[in-house]
């Protein structure tokens, strides 16, 4: 066992200090009381998951695939996987496009690393994904928010700053009802950011979790048809099942080609058996759109159940995804978390989603695991 | 699609190129001509899969558990599973010592990153393995290679090495069959490298996948039995199949909850569905006992084959594992590669496992996945 007067002298590199915050864990935490009702995760409706389809296609692949699908495979990724994907990206795309990885989170981990060198600068949305922070601030980026609002992240602020002289290396952005803000870029800002990015040399990194969960308004234009500077990220998460772990980058060819030797240092390749799994379920005829159509109807129906529950306060509702971004004004969310803990509600801080602002009076509610009735009482909890 | 004028600008952060070596993918690519038997692959035998067994675990946690075996899940990994690790850890070990990862490749590069600084040294033998010189470089380290023999590592180099001033951060030791050359540390060694381990205050990666092979001869002493100052990594990769990508770390309590943070960041937790099904297979009871049994049935008579038909030539016969390391004195096994190819067998020449020797009379031969029939073969045109 282990002897503590050694273990205070083991070496350190200094990195996991540095990723430091653990706020996604932290907060997961309470939602594990069974008298709260939490709004504070990020996980999907399990209701949803298709685990019949499934289990099906799971057991197909052994019995036609046998061995192989147990196999080490190639690190890019299960070929007809990569090749669905390459067919349905939106630009068009090869399948030496495409990396399959472990979760999109691990995509944002190998593109920040094969781009962002220590000290160079990543601009994104404040406030912004807590999994995009870690990551960035493990390739020990210099970050930089940019303000968001109803229309996603401010690129007319971008731009300026741009001409003050600010130089990315990369901008991070979650196109379609982000996570924390459950804001969409509008069409006008997502074809400056494409022109700001072929005029000063960034990358675009484009992450799409949520972009399938799409219940009203028309899909805002695909970064990747505006520049080819981009790398477009996707995942099995939100449309299938995120324990999975099944994700996809696709972008630029030689900068994919860096991806896949750092993605091989990092874990040689994904789970063949899972993506054999999400290769099958996904490309079964007919399958994706009908189930796609149910999931919208429930995150609709959830998101609608919330925001009307909540009437006076000031949200942005959202035209998809699992999130509303809820402004208190005068109210510090953190201070008032232990008492909505207390009263049988939880939400995670607007804190938790800083890059340099603080966003002291607003709060993430997910409406995505709890059915509309729970919603209703949460809200009552909330603001009684 | 891609325009190339702009993709020259493309930022990066040159990592990629520093990791630069894709000498396994290469490789891999010569095993795909069906008119060459190939000893260069890493694979374990896919008829020693247990594919029936696995697909009625994948079946028996979809039904038994539902929606649970596809959502999220904590980074430390799935308790059960955890708990399983724990309970066979030969000095012992709590469940808050053990991490789940996406094979024992990532643990190796979690472990680099979270404990080597830039340009601080990672020590190992020399030859190595490709992958953990792969996570190596991606850390930055400043690799040293310490000569190996019959008995592996050479402990006594070290102990000069580390007495003229050399100062790692971390040695990393494949004790039991190593990859390549298929020795075993001996017992005096790992007693010797855990003394220097305390006196010098350095930590030691214990790397085992192969341990679980061992046909031959007793056990050596685990390493963490000799000293605290190690993380030992295991792996359902060649015990049960390497496509589940489930692997595992154990080792102190404070360094696993940094490795945890840096697991997070870099792909949040390892498949739900994926460690359910490692856990249900392996602790099934009975099933492990008799599985490994016939795995070492099935090692040990390739690996007889290919060591009766290669006499003559300088190996040092392995006691398991899936790797003979061969010696041609005075021939250049990387020139002799093509030719060998030519005459329908290929290996994996020495010099692709450096560290500071070139290896360059060496080769590494793998028995795993050929029958005894096709060894024999192998072996004559090897030598004819």
């Amino acid at each position: 066992m282990v002897n503590p007067s050694t273990l205070a002298a083991l070496p350190t590199s200094g990195l996991a200090g540095r990723v430091g915050s653990s706020a996604i864990r932290d907060l997961l935490a309470l939602t594990e009381r069974p008298d709260v009702i939490s709004l504070a995760g990020g996980l999907p409706a399990p209701e949803g998951f298709p685990v019949s389809a499934i289990a099906e296609a799971a057991a197909a692949a052994l019995a036609d695939d046998g061995p192989a699908a147990l196999q080490y495979g190639p690190t890019e990724g299960y070929a007809p996987l990569r090749a669905w994907v390459a067919d349905r990206h939106p630009a068009g795309a090869d399948i030496d496009q495409v990396l399959l990885t472990h979760g999109s989170q691990q995509a944002i981990e190998l593109v920040a690393r094969a781009v962002v060198g220590p000290g160079a600068t990543i601009a994104l949305a404040d406030p912004a994904y807590v999994g995009a922070l870690q990551a960035f601030r493990a390739a020990d980026a210099h970050l930089v928010g940019i303000p968001s609002d109803g229309d996603g992240m401010r690129v007319d602020v971008l731009a300026d700053r741009l001409a003050a002289g600010l130089r990315p290396a990369l901008v991070y952005v979650v196109p379609d009802f982000d996570n924390p803000t459950g804001a969409t870029l509008s069409d006008e800002r997502r074809v400056a950011l494409a022109e700001l990015a072929d005029r000063y040399g960034f990358l675009v990194l484009d992450d799409g979790p949520y972009t399938e969960l799409r219940w009203s308004g028309r899909p805002g234009v695909p970064l990747a048809r505006l520049t080819d500077r981009v790398v477009s990220l996707g995942t099995a998460s939100k449309v299938l099942a995120p324990g999975l772990r099944v994700g996809w980058a696709v972008g630029p060819a030689p900068l994919l080609r860096e991806l896949t030797v750092l993605k091989q240092s990092a874990d040689l390749h994904t789970s063949s058996l899972g993506q054999r799994i999400v290769h099958r379920v996904l490309s079964a005829p007919g399958f994706l759109d009908h189930h796609l159509a149910g999931l919208r109807v429930r995150y609709q129906r959830q998101a609608d159940a919330l925001l009307t529950a909540l009437h006076g306060l000031d949200v942005v509702p959202p035209a998809g995804g699992m999130f509303l971004w809820a402004r208190l004004p005068g109210v510090d969310t953190t201070a008032l978390l232990a008492e909505a803990v207390d009263r049988g509600v939880a939400f995670v801080p607007g804190a938790a989603f800083s890059v340099d602002e603080p966003h002291v009076d607003a709060m993430r509610l997910s409406f995505a695991t709890a059915e509309p009735d729970e919603l209703v009482e949460a809200a009552r909890r909330l603001l009684g």
